[in-house]
């Protein structure tokens, strides 16, 4: 097991909708970037939102975003991952309503 | 980020339904096991299947356990995170039906 206070998984939908609409681009540019050490990058099956795709959601946070694209991953990586601070233009309305 | 080739998240939900029925000893169970080094242990939200609760998800394999209990962990941990063979009695029939 690894061991950590601050660990994370960005968890990377790969199902039918999301595919279409870029998730494997997406879960690459994630592959690609320079992510903090605590971070782990996940391909996971249908996370139920298939209507806002791609999905990616982060745990233990659960933090959700919704239609990511490749070039939004290089913002969330530096705000969120690196700085602490969710970006708040992607955010899945259904679990963040009030942000 | 971390590399590696087969790494796993074992996904141990702590919401509501869950946690009534002692999703967190399930996850305590996991955090004390003896886990592959390639095994992530992490607390999430709802994973939608409040009924058959607590539910355990892992990623990226998305291999679904229902009901689990702690005492079902060292098995799931033997038979299944050490040895590749998923613990039939314990997959959730939902994403499962056919084992």
């Amino acid at each position: 097991m690894i061991n950590g206070e601050h660990q994370r998984c960005v968890m990377v939908c790969q199902h039918q909708s999301c595919q279409v609409q870029g998730a494997a681009k997406v879960l690459l540019a994630f592959h690609m970037a320079d992510l903090p050490d605590d971070t782990l990058v996940m391909p996971t099956g249908c996370q139920g939102q298939c209507s806002t795709s791609p999905t990616v959601r982060i745990i233990p946070e659960e933090i959700w975003y919704c239609r990511v694209q490749s070039t939004d991953v290089p913002l969330i990586v530096e705000q969120h991952l690196k700085g602490g601070k969710p970006v708040k233009e992607k955010l899945h309305p259904r679990f963040h309503p009030n942000c």
